[in-house]
């Protein structure tokens, strides 16, 4: 059993404010609860006492003696994280204070695989990071793992993902339940990516939205300072929002959604056309050597010039621009950060969607709108999945007074 | 000085919860706050004590000796609520628990009448209606009230509202200081509305929208329990989502936003079209005979079984629903509620609405979601001022522990 088994629920605020708020001194993690000064003292000791709470080293002097740095005490356990994409597995081994102790990222496809070879493979990555930094089963305290499709949250399931029809309803949590005792929580990947992009802020932003464009367009949403997942968990699936309607034939049975215009398959299929119709030789000498494009092609030759690449891209961007101005308009968001592998694609991909987001949206929504790379970029949605399984952790085993 | 000048958090909490929850018991109003049993009964004797609670009677029987209904104390004084349309003008008095007690309607021109001409006749209607319900200024507690456009929460002005530029920047609550001592709050028509709707549930949904289509189209969101404005106020703009990129020109300057295409005035635009095409006898009459269209005419001949006027009607319903299946498939609301005079043109306009958000949005969005015309109808607007009045008066009186 560890300690913190009989948490109380002020105990559990001031664990979750050390969590939110790193590097804080006994002042700052106590005050904002409105606790007395001998109350947050004594919640403080109490916590230091029972091995939650751990010092690490003074505060930068502001004068006089300087104050403690409190953190979550690493003795406490491991988190595990992992990120599902549509073509990549990303799983980490973390602290609780959220650093990254071993991390690998490899591609898969979920469209042709399975959940049991997914996650079997992610099992045995865990092991091998696991193992890596010294880590054993028994240490870890939770595992988040994200998915790149609707979730029910509370069930820990996919709900018909129109990606990846295998795994619809599949009991991730049950996969992983025989190996570790430690509680399994699932979301979206662009929920997550969300979730670690709020904690690498402290909170400080408490609207915004995360763009995740790859095989499919996600969005996870901040909203009065917590993850938003709507009334049944699919908010944010922006991917189907009509852009042309007149537009190409999605798989949904709509026509013109953005996914089906300007995700990564599209903008593949458009570079194949464009070699095929002889309007790009950097892309038809790509096609005859390998066979096939990808969108990494694509960028190359946009960074070489390749007028037919970047019309292409340019495209691609003002599409996404023109549904996030709906976005915008609804949300009013005060942040919009891009991710996933096409936002790689170069800069005139960010130039489009910025260009088709400030002329489309209401001039009050974007006087102070920052449209830019999700900081956090490849790792967030292994840091939010880490960022997941701590503060679940946590409220699932602080008990009321 | 009124009693409550000292309310402690936990009273002005207790207090909160009663205006959320009428007819409680005091165990109901104290239970889901955490207080022990007896601290509830003591903070619930001391507010009644102070004249800021009452008993309102017996709850109905469940076996045993039945529980006292507790209501906010009529003598606390009264709230007045105003509602600011485009083209109507509502101002109602309600007692603390929002009965209402005096209410009156009448038709403006915010696009004509300045920010003093309006402001006038709202707060002569509101001496009239005060005095018609025996209230004198004094015991007026707080004022709410809704306009046409994006505010500024904390200042309490329009900012920039494209339908009224006269009125950017101007201070409502300075013009109505000099008659009455209570606060005053604004706030965007529909927000408001959605915040009546929000008290009516008992904050039962979480998470829902209020759609109101009049002269313009926007949108109230309720999100994780409360009003979402979002970053800058802007939150619900939804008049100018783009239905149709090679749309009719919009005064914003982009082509096909649905307002352009949907709202009162292309309704009214359209129908004069067909009146002089010849395709709508009905219609021609209605204009030989007055000169003019209003939508209520529009309403009216589809009522007859005009080809002309359902078509009109039908497609302002599918261009809204297009645009609602977006910001459906974003937010992921549990209801879309729909208000304002478009509304209500005719049950056409409902099936439109409706088919279009049910082909357009995601399965998943939509198994669940309810389309329907908001509860509290014209009623809205007043009620959630008068909602705002109450809960920001609690909050800036309440006292920190």
């Amino acid at each position: 059993m560890t300690p913190w088994q009989s948490i109380t629920a002020d105990e559990m605020r001031v664990l979750e404010a050390a969590f939110w708020a790193p590097n804080s001194s006994r002042h700052d993690l106590a005050s904002p609860m409105g606790f007395s000064p001998s109350k947050g003292k004594a919640l403080i000791a109490g916590l230091i006492d029972q091995g939650l709470l751990e010092e690490a080293g003074p505060q930068p002097s502001q004068g006089g003696r300087p104050a403690e740095t409190l953190r979550l005490h690493h003795g406490l356990g491991l988190l595990l994280g992992v990120d599902i994409g549509v073509t990549s597995l990303t799983v980490a081994v973390l602290r609780p204070d959220l650093t990254l102790l071993a991390e690998h990222s490899e591609a898969i496809d979920v469209r042709r695989q399975g959940p049991g070879v997914v996650l079997a493979r992610a099992a045995a990555l865990m092991r091998e990071l696991l193992a890596r930094c010294k880590g054993k089963p028994a240490q870890v305290l939770g595992i988040g793992v994200g998915v790149p499709g609707p979730v029910n949250f509370e069930a820990g399931q996919l709900v018909s993902p129109p990606l990846m029809p295998d795994w619809d309803q599949f009991s991730i949590r049950d996969f992983l339940r025989d190996e570790y005792r430690a509680p399994v929580f699932v979301d979206n990947d662009v929920n997550l990516m969300a979730l670690g992009e709020l904690w690498r802020l402290k909170r400080g932003l408490p609207n915004f939205i995360v763009i995740k464009v790859g095989t499919g367009i996600g969005c996870g949403i901040v909203c009065h300072g917590s993850v938003y997942r709507g009334a049944t968990g699919s908010a944010g699936d922006v991917g189907h929002i009509c852009v042309d309607t007149e537009g190409e034939r999605c798989h949904c049975g709509n026509r013109g959604c953005v996914e089906a215009m300007a995700a990564a398959p599209a903008i593949v299929r458009q570079a194949t056309a464009a070699a095929e119709a002889g309007e790009s030789p950097a892309l038809a000498a790509v096609l005859a050597e390998r066979g096939a494009l990808d969108a990494e092609a694509v960028a190359a030759a946009s960074r070489a010039g390749d007028a037919a690449a970047n019309r292409i891209i340019q495209r691609a961007g003002h599409l996404i621009g023109q549904m996030l101005a709906s976005v915008v308009n609804f949300f009013n968001p005060s942040h919009v950060f891009l991710g996933g592998g096409v936002t790689l694609i170069g800069p005139l991909f960010l130039a489009a969607v910025r260009q088709s987001v400030y002329q489309r949206s209401l001039a009050l929504s974007t006087r102070h709108l920052e449209v830019q790379y999700a900081p956090l970029a490849g790792q967030g949605g292994v840091v939010g999945a880490g960022a997941l399984a701590l503060c679940e952790t946590l409220r699932a085993r602080g008990v009321a007074p």
